[in-house]
């Protein structure tokens, strides 16, 4: 299957199920919107699908994995939410559309939050593989970390890489790996698809700070720049945006090399790498 | 065992875990300090210990249970933390001390909460009877639809019922089944201790509301007369205060017809209907 062939087929697949889900939910209607609303507000599903690439490149099933690909989109959308919040980022705009509490208030925003969070721990409390529901949740819980470090203080260099790696790389990792557990990988093929994730969550984050100053409000979904008047602290700002550049290509060879270790066909992974890289997606 | 030592035992399980859990986590120290604070400001343990309560009472070993019954209270407490927060109930007091949010600010309590409903997902995730963990995850969904119910408009009485069912009962309910799947509970008790939880929920809920209005600031650790000036509607304000007390005693009346149907020594769980029936915790 050509590359864009086999994303577009893990992202219907991912869709029809989050479709599913929330179909049979018997929330309330109010949440219900709430929850659909951000879930279908034009996400890149890179998460499920990273996932199911990850899980059939190991000879599993992509089926297999889809509940915790759908965990881990659910899990991603709900810190988005919380994260637009007026007392967290303030964002009012979120790919291009009013963010969940322009539209629905801030209680209700943080209910929808909490629903999909709780309906994720459904979702992988249904997961056949114990390993693969462990690394959802524990992607979660970092991530979680993460949000707090971005919150609380300036970083410096160090801790700067530190807050990525939990709040942007974390929930990638659990993503992959939930991929390669539901394929039963073996213990080195998971060293170095945690070791690939490292590089691939660093890269995914340099090139969202480089997007932050390049992109165009088209292709970003909210306002340019906006780090920068937050005097956030981001590769770009703390290197200079030449050398975040650099750093993304060094890290995206990086996890090339990664996955040349692997015996197995990787191409599709490669396909990710490169997506990101060149944020053409 | 008499009843009081028991419950003791329970406690001081449950606060154990609890304290390692928290020990062991690598949050941040701030989210740390935030989930830590809420997690021990005077909560009761009821959820743990009837989940303990109920294992026990089947035959298995309480310590088998403590992993759910610990998710169970942080999932518990996470609910707390945002309930209180000014765009939910704008509490400022919980159990006597400041609610969360006004210790560590709103953005720190809304990572608080989603901190503690992830660590919640992992420490399930770690729990061997699949059936248990995933009582305690469609308990965790419930209780955001019945906050939503809540949230978003005035209930009249068939929506009461249900609005409680979920928001105090789905969690009570999780607890006992949990503890009863630990123990490896036939289907017959399943259904037993789901008719007992339902009537036990509903206990719990509209003892809560006659409190409200003849309780002390002290038995409350928060202001008196609340639900009054907020014009909730609840049990006591839809039916008066003397309906409200026939009903709390007539389910408890039917919690403990439940459990005549039990053939186990049912007198742990027995007492802790006559505690909630009279509030004496």
């Amino acid at each position: 299957m050509e590359f864009q062939e086999q994303w577009n087929y893990y992202v219907t697949l991912t869709e029809s199920m989050l479709k599913v889900q929330m179909e049979q939910s018997e929330a309330p209607s109010i949440l219900q919107d709430g929850m659909t609303y951000s879930l279908f507000a034009g996400g890149k599903r890179l998460r499920p699908v990273i996932c199911l690439g990850s899980c059939e490149m190991l000879g599993g099933s992509a089926t297999e994995a889809l509940k915790a690909a759908c965990a881990i989109e659910m899990i991603h959308t709900y810190s988005l939410i919380h994260d637009d919040l007026p007392a967290m980022d303030d964002d009012d705009l979120r790919r291009g559309k009013p963010s969940n509490h322009k539209v629905f208030g801030e209680a209700n925003a943080i209910l929808a939050g909490d629903g999909l969070l709780s309906l994720a721990m459904q979702l992988v409390s249904q997961v056949e593989n114990k390993k693969a529901y462990q690394a959802v949740a524990k992607g979660a819980v970092e991530m979680v970390y993460g949000q707090s470090l971005d919150l609380n203080g300036k970083p410096d260099a160090e801790t700067l890489f530190k807050t990525h790696e939990k709040k942007t790389g974390a929930l990638l990792k659990a993503a992959v790996l939930a991929g390669a557990y539901t394929a039963n990988a073996e213990q080195r093929q998971i060293d170095i698809l945690s070791s690939f994730s490292d590089h691939f969550g660093l890269l995914f984050q340099i090139t969202d700070d480089i997007l932050d100053i390049t992109g165009t409000r088209e292709q970003l979904g909210k306002s340019v720049g906006k780090d920068e008047r937050d005097d956030k602290v981001t590769f770009v700002t703390l290197y200079g945006l030449d050398a975040a550049k650099s750093e993304a290509v060094h890290v995206s060879e990086a996890a090339i090399m990664d996955l040349d270790r692997l015996d197995e066909d990787t191409s599709f992974l490669r396909g990710i790498v490169g997506k990101v890289l060149n944020r053409s997606f």
